[in-house]
């Protein structure tokens, strides 16, 4: 009972077109921690200050843009044995990989999802702490250690591909995740947009329809404050950062944002705050009469930009 | 799986001296939103404006300030029937309130806890909202709906107590809670607070050491960001309302704070932020060494009342 | 000596093509405060809370929307005598107003600039307070005195003409103002905009190039803070008003801005910030090469309606 | 006319006992920027990042803590003539100091205050910029330039001596100065303590009456918002900095303030916000009956130390 089961977005693999471009943004401009680096497989692994575990993010260089896969982290191995059988049972395939495999991770389990994308869970990965220790830990860390657009945690990833009601429907259901907030077509009521929780937040997963499968919109990360996202715009601006929108406050989720794109062209966002979620929360619809205030509310203007840009 | 079982510290029943001027201090000083009174029970029923249920505060008026009870909403009734037998299993008694006794409320389960404080678990309340409604809702309710110290919801309460290493364990093995942090004394070890989460809150409760059994530390408020501390800070010092400590941040859960009393002496906390908390996140463990920085980490200096003032 | 002769932009009137919408923007929605209507004149008078003179904000009724005329004050009276000599030696000409033909105000003068927009000067306006008294005054007024954006003055505004290095030179050598900023054409080396202080701030006053004279670009209001931009953006989005850019940081004073519209099609600004200048900090000068650092930092997208939208 | 004459607080020379730690406070943990040093005088020369000129804050180890000297920026040379005249003719004795006596500064003339601080004008230093150049300059430093507690500017100091309505008297007659706020004991109506300003701060210098002359209260730097005091905090507590008051907000001036103490007992203080000063704002007075209130205005308590504790 409380928060257990799945725990949180653990790991996203972005392929990115150039690892030097690549690093220079995440780290140098980001803020990022590379944490370790895997020239033969062209691979380096990050993490966020304010994280424990390994590492968040990994990107990998590659012909084209996008999603390698995600992985969520769950409570212990039970719940991956419990969930293996559930998804099973819901009729998708799911496939076993050993502990190792993945450096630094216990074993994981894979599967498709309806929308095309590779997902993965996990319940182990090494720790390695935030820097502040354990022990009468203190609550600021060195100087230098939070820095760029000082980013705490990945948060979540909003994932564009056809099928989003069927792959929410699999996050209900098998993961028991919450419906928080939906976008529909004024008048099919088709879902354009799910967003789905599995904790306090507003959302820890979304989706978006897409005609392709398996297309990545983008990968979202903590700022503590709304103060911090000007910061973090100030910090974009002077970068060059290629600024898709922002800042500004989002109707779903009511999140402070900032939209950017890495130089392969992968959304990147930003953001604080947020309504506090929980599971009898009432779901929040919104339909196309009202695109502008659901996507940014600070000027209720609409952005193309959001349902064609993918990788 | 996901949260689901406990979720959330759901109402707080707060014993005043004087209800008029317990009224101005709770709601038109600190704004919460007064939504029913029962006179013939001194009672008045209070919510913050992003709430969803109709009350989250109780207040009656007694001889005595202090805790009546607390009470934490569960998922769904089944989760109701499960823990009833888990904590008779453990041990305690329970005993079961029909629908309806507590106004707007289905049924609830009540025990005491080892720390001598009177605890329910209920599935239901009637859901009133937040002014937003659920078909593009927008994001701002209308000027006058968010005022006085702008709080967003209850949070949480830190309660003190004998036996709190019972009273934590109780949450631990039968509510699934997690301890994220722990102050204990240098030489001996001895727990003197305790602090425990079911969801990615630093704490959704919290016991702190004392002699007497039943006391209330206090009853905190979440505020949406550090310059909402700033301003309530304003607003207590327009309102002479007597603080405690702050604006400061604590050590324990990094939250930006401010202590204050109501005209009964009842302890009130507003705060914002706070790290994230998983039940992965290890432990953080403060030592009497560092009673300072554990309390109020801006000046590092402890507070005596931090541990001897209670209702 | 000290700050002296030519204190502030103390009154900008400005034409509205219909009232009940215009006092619905300025009062309803931003927040200023309407002081005295007079409606055979389809005249409103308006102050923001924390200015101490009657009004800043003078809106009349027109068949055009735009600017009717914008005033200094000036210390004393002594310094209209002095300023009348000067403006004249130089070769403008300067008409006398009496004392109560704009009302609460003592006598003026008024001149036209090279960019062909309407000046006065005057030294006196009756006082009405920012409603804290003088005496033990505190510092946060009561409820519902600051809202809607949360405006604390009048601040500056920018004009659009040609002869913008005339008008320029006249508050340079005539009214000590200076120079703090300049943006030119990369090429030619021909000044587009020109933002000039008599104060700590970084500009009192700006000129913009413009084929017609006496245009009107906008007039700015001063906020308390980086996240007081924020709630005036939730604000602007909540009640509809029309965006034009923002919330952003300018490259040119490092304000935090947002920039909207009246419903007359008239823009306004909110800001905070920027840097604190003085008559030795050097002169910042931008070229059309950086126009988006210039106008917006933290998208260094130029927006082509900075340069053609005005009223 | 406009902001001419007196400029600012441009330089202030503070003794301390022991220069390892004095830079450890003042460089390392602040985060002001040395300049340079001079071992044979135990004197090292610091700034602010966004300060043009080439040092505001001179470190003298010595055997007393306190204040050696302040001096102010004047517009240019005409006006040290100027004042020369004006404040032998007030009656107070004035030596002058050639260009080049003090490094990197150009000549200077040299009083003493009825209160018994030692004072100076100059009119030019040595500029050395903010690092981001006068041409398209952007509004971020390179990371690493602004860093500890993020102080923007040397911004004003109070000082403690007996006679302090002289000393004030001197500095608006002589100086124009305003009389923006004072402290009054409530019975006798005399004096406690007098802000006085030459621009649009609420004050470039201030007295606060203490039995013996020349007394240092403390000297104040700008932040750039309230969450810059509130990471300042964080830092200050992080780096043990002994705190005498704050995070608050004083009643006097509005600022958002922290209180601290260098190594041998000079009281610092950051500080952001305040209301914008004019001439003709009307002096605020505050009494006895209202001390926490002027000084401290977010819990009201008016704190011994603020007048008792002194260099």
């Amino acid at each position: 009972m409380a928060l257990r089961g799945v725990l949180r977005l653990g790991e996203v693999a972005i392929r990115v077109l150039d690892m030097d471009s690549a690093r220079k943004h995440y780290v140098d401009h980001m803020g990022l921690i590379e944490v370790m680096a895997d020239d033969s497989e062209r691979k380096i692994y990050c993490k966020a200050w304010d994280e424990h575990d390994h590492h968040s993010i990994v990107l990998r260089e590659a012909d084209e843009a996008g999603l390698d896969y995600f992985a969520f982290k769950v409570f212990n191995d039970q719940v991956l044995v419990d969930l293996e059988a559930r998804i099973s049972a819901y009729g998708i395939e799911v496939s076993r990989i050993d502990a190792g495999v993945y450096p630094k991770s216990g074993r994981r389990i894979e599967f498709n999802l309806p929308s095309g994308h590779r997902m993965q869970l996990y319940a182990e990965k090494e720790q390695i702490g935030n820097t502040l220790g354990t022990r009468n830990p203190g609550v600021i860390p060195d100087e230098g250690v939070v820095r760029g657009l000082c980013i705490n945690r990945l948060d979540h990833c909003l994932l564009g591909g056809p099928n989003i009601d069927e792959s929410a429907k699999l996050f209900r259901e098998v993961f028991d995740f919450d419906l928080s907030e939906r976008i529909e077509d004024e008048e099919s009521r088709d879902s354009l947009a799910l967003f789905l929780s599995c904790s306090t937040k507003p959302h820890d997963i979304a989706f978006v329809i897409q005609p392709e499968p398996g297309r990545f919109h983008h990968v979202s990360f903590l700022l503590e404050s709304p103060t911090d996202v000007i910061h973090a715009a100030d910090m974009i601006g002077k970068h060059r950062i290629p600024v898709d929108v922002g800042p500004n406050r989002h109707g779903v989720t009511r999140g402070n944002t900032i939209y950017f794109f890495d130089p392969s062209g992968n959304r990147n966002e930003v953001f604080s705050g947020g309504y506090v979620h929980y599971p009898d929360t009432p779901t929040l619809t919104w339909d196309t009469s009202q695109m502008g205030p659901a996507q940014f509310s600070q000027d209720n203007i609409p952005r193309e930009s959001f349902l064609t840009v993918v990788t």
